[in-house]
């Protein structure tokens, strides 16, 4: 059963523990749930799209251990073409559910970070990790599950260590250690497609010293895992989802990030990947962020490619040709070609690790996430410029009215202009969602901040190499060393 | 009776026939009801505040016309300082507010353009609306009303003009000219502040050749008058003024923009200003844009200021030091602090018009109009990147979920870090509000678009001037004309 | 003798002995030397266009001590319309010679600075550098003298003060002190505009504590003052200044900045202004910026009116309209419209100081320096981008070449375009000139570094109010100060 | 002698016939002469660094036509790792010499883009063009020779196509088909390197239709053939070549761009590659600009490295750390890495070519030159923005003078910093150089134009795709075409 149909899947779903809230309700049913089925059905494409020869081919591969056709979100990336790969798939993905899929990447790019980290924990430390791994990751596959991945932790002061914090329950840790798992508490925050998850799987938040040992921990649970409540968050105009017609002009994707709550919650020694081993978080956070930093630039294309689209249907139902705009379409092009290259480009020049997984380079993939948490904005700004008015913040009466029986002709009277009021709207509802609305993702922070982006580039981009070569260059003998 | 206390302005406003819509619900009173209570708190602040002497500097000034302190809202503008001081108002009122004052001051704006039009009308066409007009802001002035504005037609197909479109009510026109007035039929789009408003002022949406002089017209109705219809439109977030709690950080301020439909509303002769005279409707556009596009330089810095403010709360309830972010707020204050000067700049090299208003310099206001549609969307991005991740999308459970029996505690557990759980998240919820959420005014296309201005730019920076300048430099004797 | 003819400017300069060197050559006659003749022309504008009754209104203005009519160059700055008109004079005389015309500009605004701090001094210290200083100037306008302005010291190594460097020189400080006078040692480095000038204005380089008072010292010199030798530097191209023909396109202007050595240069008391009164010398320094960097962007927009016309002549003598260029011209407007409006409103918001002079808002006049050193390298990039590869780097075979008795038919057939050969060549010589070439000005750091003009921003924009409003508006009630 | 000696290439320049002129004199020897030793020298590096095994690496390849070791500048493109390699060597070949190898670059791309335009001409008309090429390029691998490209014509009036034009020479035409060959006329202009190379490779400057089918033409010529006069153009600061010292600080490489004149030149026809083939001649300028337009990226980033190390340079010799302008230098890195890495991501999802070449994607290709016209002069900017005034436009005494006997102890004196005089004035003078001097190469237009590049996007960005996909999202069920 190495590939699931839609309906397994959303059977899978059904079958779980209902342990996620929002607004104080526990939420039966995350596949019919107003606050979950729209993320829900984004992912459920990653099943349903398996019948569709084109698209199966962007999302699906062969395992490399099992020789049989699987999921490439549970695949390993081994390849400079798997990684495009990756970035294509997140690309598509965008454009088919207008969001990103993010329970099924992030889970995805973890245990491709464990995959190597374990590798160099067992070869350093004698430790039996990549074993383990390998056989939850076969099993993983052969059920073609969901997977979650999470790794911010609520942190508390910013100026502290987990261990040094008041309450040290504000990273997540081991609270026990026993011969057949060990018990973690503590919180992971803004996880997202949670809901939309089988299984979820933990990575440390951050590089760990010695006294902070216990937070450096690497687990895969099931989503409804006793002592683990989840709480969805609030999002842009969230509540329009409970609501029917198009204000939430999408219906196929929608974003959920998640608190998760760890109440002591107990790890079977057999789904733990790290444990103590602080040496090796640092690892496994860098091998996450290159890839993910790089592949990020496709889900920011692709929700650019929507925003294109959106704003451009907006200007034709206005009666305006895209030659008028052809300047600013031009620089949204350019804007997602950027984040989509140099992920490529990441992963172009990256290299083999030991373990036989391909690492993306970390100076470009650190660099595109610069442009990732830059370019987007600019791309947004010109779809609602584009757009017009009803676009810039959905400056339009809602469905309810649209459609009400005193008044909803005059709206759909004056809403008119070339096309219909109702796809006039519906345009202009899409610019809103994908640029103000509840389609924007957090992709500023998603993956960490630019800020650390900006501190890997300082560590990696080698300044002493190009003073060198000015030195060279203009001839100065003297020795300038840093002041 | 010329300044109104904060009581006499609620109880206006409860005095008039409910006419306005959100929801498909009739708003009974916009005083108290969700939808409207916070615009309408917003807008009371102008007369709420003449208590407090610094305040009422700011926000009051002499009328010319009767010597009597008036609310600045009402005034006439007649010199660059007059110009100052309304932008310095409306920063002011955005700070206080955290949002604009549509309701007041596009309403003053309108007036202010018809004061000059109408006096060139009068002088060209021997018309008498100024003495009208005049007659009616004494009014006005001594029942210190609060006056709406309204230029935007829904337009239809935009390559066609209005009397061309199949429908031709798709910009506000005159049906009917009688003795004691006119009947207007149609709609205005998208307009601020309604709720709050006592009196509405209607500017000609466009410039007009004569084949649609019917649309060149200007009055000014109660907002409560016979066969006018109102509907709020959407923002986004905006259920949430329907809860409690402080996921809607902001009580003391609001947008609303509505539809307005008129289904052959008559309007008396005394308060018509313009009623076919094709040949002054661009006249009346411009003199409000150039007044406008300045001074909402003001607003978008006020705005400003208040990212910068929410940005750093909430890095320092995270932990975190304002000079780690010193360029990035630095660079927040460039953005206000340019916007803010540039609508000073267009105030002081504006002239004098013969009917003694003062006119804000058409380029330097055009110019500003760019800046106000772009500066704000990069002032936003930083304030996000500054707060992180609960800023950049709100990303924290609701307020409900924050105050669950069930599991508020583990909530507020992990949401405290240097500051309480609470400040934090109401400082990440005011940095969302303002640049993702019901606090995002439509400054990009409110004023008319950018693309607008760009037009108004070609049209009065004089290229062949500078063209001019370059062949005398460089010492070119040919001609060279525009090929 | 108030005003004085450009035959009289020219006379004075030939008269004054000889102390300028460039290539190791001592410049006989400023007038007529390649190195220094344009820069002469450029400034004998001021002089020569008082014919001109229209320019004659820019260039002059009454003298506030005397009621003569003098050179707005001599004037004291006492009103917002004064500010005004000295961005216009500058962006005016940019136009007309293509470049800056800092022998005058510098020294005005020097001497306008030391106006209010000998007020300060005079009132505070009960010196009478004030009287001094009036006298001097009343006798300047009269003489209707050229004043260059000097602060830069060459400083040494950056992170220790004057009197900690190894040689104590590095910044320019008072030697000897005598009844009669003092006597100075050290230098003045990047000086514009020395050659065309009568007498340079000594302002100290930064603001000094006790220990360097030494350093704390203003005075006015004869330009050939004893002891004191100039040496020119290069500048890009300046070599062709040495050349018959075209490759330097503009004659009527030019740069030059100059080393200014002072071998223990005697300075009679009477033109010595401040002389170890340390706790001035941040005064004088911030009364300079805050008109400088204000009145700078008319400069900036000066220069790219010049650009603008000249990217667009090329494209002329191309074949190609200017409105295939319009987005990028649209731009280049924008950019010197914001520089140019950003003075003004510096100006517009600045206030009186006790002495009568008009003093600029240090915030905005501070953000303006920003603009100087980041839009004017946008405006060369669209210069360059519309003029072509003949203008990007000036790819054109050299005058003599083109005139060339061997192949010169053949250079003047192949680049001839729907202008002339000799046309296309200037016009594409002048946009090199001016956005690569002699023409471009060290706006970037003349008058001071733009990281020194965030430190004024920074201290000047208010952050604590700010995060005041933002707290009041997010209704937090703990205090969050800054960690 | 796959693989020539430093010495036989210098060799083989100074046994070629004079045909080089520039200020109106002929050049006796490339490799001596000051207007042209410097290219010599920076391009025989890609000779003299054979020596070193770890640039031999990145400087030869293997002949797959021979199996030989040979340059890679003579090399056929069969893979994205040899694209990669181009990009690479780029990068390198400009921090070795400071500057760009456009003698041996645009030579190869050209015969890149013949090699595939040959193939698809051979199979669709018949021809033997591709044959003949092949030999010509096994005999230029086995001689090793620099080969400079040429494609731009002189073009006359942008608006008329070269047979429209009132002369007809204005591109490069066939005047004579003879059965030993063709004789050409015209000219072409603004060419790389021509004085450092053996041979000059002529593609058609653009995209032809039938009344144009005599200037679709292609040939690869001796640099000193018959009829052929070449005349370097000037470029900024070109005359401090001719001095002694520092003033020009790099000696290891330098820019020529030359204006070739053909009178009448007879080609053999086994040098010929395209004579009329108009349909073709599209074809060979698009397969010429995807590859030149992802590998500039490295050169671009190359030029880059320069600009970081010497304004880094100069601020250490300030006293400075590096750490000061870490943002600013990060930015740069940013910059560098985007051009770099985006070529290398056209690389990777370029295709394979039925000839065996690998060509890069067209999109991303020019994406890339979109930000290689860009982000330079930003890049540019901030590095005169960290090195201060004596950077901005290298505002120093020249060389003579800071040599001089009167003075240049002065000059030393006051220079001094942390570092020495004479480093700080070196590293000062590479900032001015690579930013505002010779060493700026005409990266914006070189290559064609960024417009070019736009339509080029436009072309392939495939609007209409995003726009069905955001139809589809939207549920909008009425067609929308473009109006």
């Amino acid at each position: 059963m190495a590939l699931r149909s839609y309906d397994q899947y959303i059977d899978s779903l059904k079958r779980m523990r209902p342990n996620i809230y929002k607004f104080d309700e526990l939420i039966e049913d995350v596949t019919t749930h107003p606050a979950t089925r729209y993320t829900v059905e984004g992912h459920s494409k990653s099943y349903r799209l398996y019948d569709d020869p084109k698209e199966k081919e962007v999302l699906t591969t062969t395992s490399h251990l099992t020789g049989e056709p699987i999921s490439r979100y549970l695949s390993i990336i081994r390849s400079p073409e798997d990684m495009y790969a990756n970035s294509r798939m997140k690309r598509r993905m965008f454009q088919l559910t207008g969001t990103c899929t993010g329970g099924r990447c992030v889970g995805w790019t973890s245990l491709n970070s464990i995959f190597a980290a374990t590798y160099e924990m067992d070869e350093k430390l004698g430790t039996d990790y990549h074993r383990r791994f390998l056989n939850w990751l076969k099993d993983a596959q052969a059920r073609d599950i969901t997977i979650a991945g999470a790794l911010t932790d609520p942190k508390g002061d910013r100026t502290k260590t987990p261990s040094m914090q008041e309450d040290p329950d504000l990273s997540l840790h081991i609270v026990e250690r026993r011969d057949d798992g060990i018990v973690v508490r503590g919180a992971k925050v803004m996880i997202c497609g949670v809901a939309a998850a089988n299984e979820i799987f933990i990575l440390p938040g951050s590089g760990y010293k010695e006294p902070d040992k216990d937070y450096a921990v690497s687990f895969v649970i099931p989503r409804d895992i006793g002592n683990l409540t989840i709480v969805e968050t609030r999002r842009p105009s969230d509540m329009r989802e409970y609501e029917e017609g198009f204000d939430t002009p999408v219906k196929e994707g929608g974003i959920t990030q998640a608190y998760l709550f760890f109440e002591d919650v107990f790890i079977p020694r057999e789904r733990v990947f790290m444990a103590g081993e602080y040496q090796f978080s640092l690892t496994a956070v860098l091998y996450f962020i290159a890839a993910y930093r790089a592949a990020i630039g496709g889900c920011v294309a692709g929700q650019g490619d929507v925003k294109i689209g959106a704003a451009v249907l907006t200007a034709r139902a206005n009666g305006l040709k895209s030659k008028v705009f052809s300047d600013k379409i031009n620089q949204m092009h350019i804007n997602n070609e950027t984040t989509y290259g140099m992920g490529i480009a990441a992963a172009a020049l990256g290299k083999k690790h030991p373990s036989g997984a391909w690492h993306c380079d970390m100076l470009l993939s650190n660099v595109n996430k610069i442009h990732v948490a830059t370019l987007p904005y600019e791309t947004s700004r010109l779809a609602q410029d584009i757009a017009g008015g009803i676009g810039e913040t959905g400056c339009m009466p809602s469905y309810k009215d649209f459609t009400s029986s005193k008044y909803g002709n005059l709206i759909q009277k004056y809403m008119k202009a070339r096309g219909s009021a109702e796809s006039r709207a519906r345009a202009a509802r899409l610019v809103e969602w994908a640029t103000i609305g509840a389609g924007v993702p957090g992709c500023m922070h998603g993956g960490g901040s630019p800020d650390g982006a900006k501190l890997v580039i300082r560590a990696t981009a080698n300044l002493e190499e190009k003073v060198e070569i000015a030195r060279r260059l203009a001839g100065i003998t003297e020795e300038l060393p840093e002041p």
